[in-house]
């Protein structure tokens, strides 16, 4: 298995890269190679820096280009030809590699891995999936960002890439989706979530328990939320700054250090969670922070290798290709 | 002044709000009487447990009927014309009071409040305006969900409640509004956003900063935050199960005790807050939490009753009649 990493994604790439790079062929199961693809002026003086690691399943691919932040993403495929995003996902969609993972910008990324990539049969919207922490076992959360002014049938279908996300990469076997929404009854909601709820409640193939309030997610009683990428994308970004403030604030009384703490930390980490995945997407896809760890890219690319392995892609195919067209 | 208090509306009436009203009437300026509405038969001997307080200013309204939680919220003004909700707004509405408080339902006062205050002239869709505690000061959102499917006009007219309502109530003279968005730049977001961003910008009166992202919010840049009714409860009641989720924590690991923590205890405490101003109707109704505590009810009667010495709904209807019609 060959997976591509986007070497120029991070704010502090290429080191970061390097660095997870590294880690992953050290720490994860031997059975992949990385493709690192960027400028390789650049990266080769860098992976001199790094030798504690097995170099013989790293290969440096020449992008010369590199997608900087605030870049539109709809210019990039155009006038980026090659950049590291365009060129490592041509490598997996060509075949020379089984996925792609890039801290890059999140619109670039996306508009990308859509355009080269496609979308799978019976995926109108391929929608971005992320892990948010709970009391319990973190939760998927789709859409985090990809779609804003979703259908009720758009919702529907991500409900399906949940359900088998779940299953294939979580070890969730039934996996139980809700559906975010403002109140528990049916009824509840804007017009988007009453269709889509009732929708949702007579589609098979899914376990559908009911709309989840605000305050329900962090329980952790479900195992994928299903929602508009606008609602998503502002919890997912909300969530995040609280738990940095929260951590921030036991940082500076003192208390960050106490053993009894660390659970509480790891749990808050989002390094710990790897990337977001692309879900619907006829490719493997893995989007991550701009600001990610060493410890971030490792676990994306173990991510990526999961889902190659568990042949998430086959799987979201033979699901959603099967589906009457709505 | 005379401010209504719901004497039957919390989960754990009428205790709660006995001993809220006598801890606002020993605490507040006394300015004020409080007209508590219920049950007399309930309400009185519950009063006689209650000595410590200037017992003149408080008068008990009968009202025998109450509305239990998950009372359809459109048939309480039909079914229900003796409930505490009810007659007590009637109360406030005949000139008999100048505010209303409430811990019931929700959807029921909402309701109730707009059936019976009516909104004011230029005001087409009242909002729920609710404090979000930041890093700095605490920051109004509204609509925290009296609201799903808005227009954009509806989000220009919640700027303008909120931002009469940072400078009545929160001492910002001049009040920062931001929108919630998925992306700083103008074209980001869903096409409410897009088009309310754009009204919002060329909108006299106001100070428009732009869009606010979910990771903008705990920074407490901005005074005001603007959003649709659906995203607006979800992040509401998201961020209250995530401070109660922490502090838990904090408390499971034997750190809540500690001085350097109480601030940020402090800082996550509704109760700190009081209750939550149906912004644009013609009368002041301030909805607290089921949930609430005394000081909660004491917080929500001082918001009462500063709403009412601020002269913040003539405020409101001077400042909205006199906008074109959309």
């Amino acid at each position: 298995m060959r997976i591509v990493l986007d070497g120029m994604g991070t704010d502090r790439a290429p080191g970061i890269e390097m660095a997870g790079a590294a880690l992953a062929l050290r720490e994860l199961p031997n059975d992949f190679e990385i493709l690192l693809v960027g400028d390789q002026a650049i990266l080769r003086p860098e992976l001199d820096r790094h030798g504690d690691f097995p170099r013989e399943r790293l290969t440096i691919e020449h992008a010369p280009d590199r997608v900087l932040p605030g870049t539109p993403p709809a210019t990039v495929l155009r006038k980026q030809p090659d950049s590291s995003i365009v060129r490592g996902l041509r490598l997996h969609k060509e075949g020379q590699a089984d996925a792609f993972v890039s801290a890059g910008s999140t619109g670039a990324v996306m508009a990308a891995s859509l355009f080269i990539l496609r979308p799978l049969e019976g995926v109108d919207r391929p929608a971005i999936g992320t892990f948010l922490p709970t009391a319990r076992e973190p939760l998927l959360m789709l859409d985090a960002g990809a779609n804003v002014d979703c259908k009720p049938h758009h919702l529907v279908q991500f409900a399906h890439l949940g359900h088998i996300y779940a299953q294939d990469l979580m070890g969730r076997a039934q996996p139980r989706i809700g559906l975010l929404n403002i109140g528990e009854e049916p009824e509840k909601g804007d017009e988007v979530s009453v269709e889509a709820h009732q929708r949702l409640a007579r589609e098979p193939g899914i376990h559908f328990v009911g709309n989840v309030e605000g305050r329900e997610i962090i329980k952790g009683d479900i195992d994928v939320l299903v929602c508009d990428g606008f609602c998503g994308n502002v919890l997912l970004k909300f969530y995040e700054s609280v738990a940095q403030h929260f951590t921030g604030m036991l940082r500076r009384a003192g208390l960050a250090d106490r053993p009894e703490m660390q659970e509480t930390f790891r749990a808050l980490d989002y390094s710990e969670y790897g990337g977001a995945p692309l879900l619907g997407v006829n490719g493997v896809s893995i989007i991550c922070h701009g600001g990610s760890s060493p410890k971030a890219i490792m676990n994306a690319i173990r991510v990526a290798a999961q889902s190659v392995r568990s042949s998430m892609v086959e799987h979201i195919a033979r699901e959603l290709a099967s589906k009457e067209p709505v």
